[in-house]
């Protein structure tokens, strides 16, 4: 299906590609390993969508909360749909450390945040189609 | 498997009773339509779980979640596994809606809350008792 992107996803976040039924975005927001995952979907609760889109998707959590684990130092993931603001489903996953600026506070609605630099996105980017391989697809 | 429930979950929340794999609590929160689901796992991580177990409890977020929605007029259903303050993996699914105390920020660390009346509890109670039938074991 064509998605469109929500307006606020698409000014908070980096597009970093496709996996099969989902766009991976990741939050413009440096301070925490955070990702998001929208599902090729018009609904806008995770329990309305079709048993095999559900099962996609959690492997993608799964996949998402790997690479984060592999590729970062940190205690815990934290995983949210949550949808008050930005009502399109969307599935964030966050890496989260003892050491960070709101632990063990939740990072929703948090105000600070720090840029990432262009190097650091396009590092990310390089990491993670190294880890998906096929299963990401990049529009260059 | 024989399970320990975390104290402060303990504390926090009325036991409901055990779907297949995991157990489900009521948050002593009468604000809000919380429940938490904790799976019979020490794992503490969402991603770690076998996918046997991440399949059966998917299933019962959407069970819970249509359950919340069926008897409560909500807006949106927020689904979180966080674990920063209580380790033990357990799944917060809560019926949030425009009119309730904090929306649309997140219910995570918000520290009004309402007594629920005995009564309530016991009429919550019967209510995913009549849903969900032999899919829910209460120790009476």
């Amino acid at each position: 299906m064509e998605l469109s992107l929500d307006p606020r996803l698409k000014e908070d976040s980096y597009m970093i590609g496709c996996f099969d039924c989902s766009i991976l975005l990741l939050m413009k927001n440096s301070l925490f390993p955070w990702f998001v995952l929208v599902p090729f979907s018009n609904e806008t609760e995770f329990h309305k969508l079709s048993q095999e889109l559900q099962l996609k998707i959690l492997n993608q959590i799964n996949l998402v909360s790997r690479f984060i684990e592999d590729n970062n130092k940190i205690d815990k993931i934290n995983i949210g749909a949550i949808g008050n603001v930005v009502s399109q489903l969307h599935v964030h996953i966050i890496g989260r450390s003892r050491d960070d600026i709101c632990w063990p506070d939740v990072a929703w609605g948090v105000k600070e945040f720090k840029q990432y630099k262009p190097d650091q996105v396009k590092q990310i980017k390089e990491n993670l189609l190294a880890s998906f391989q096929d299963l990401l697809h990049v529009d260059e």
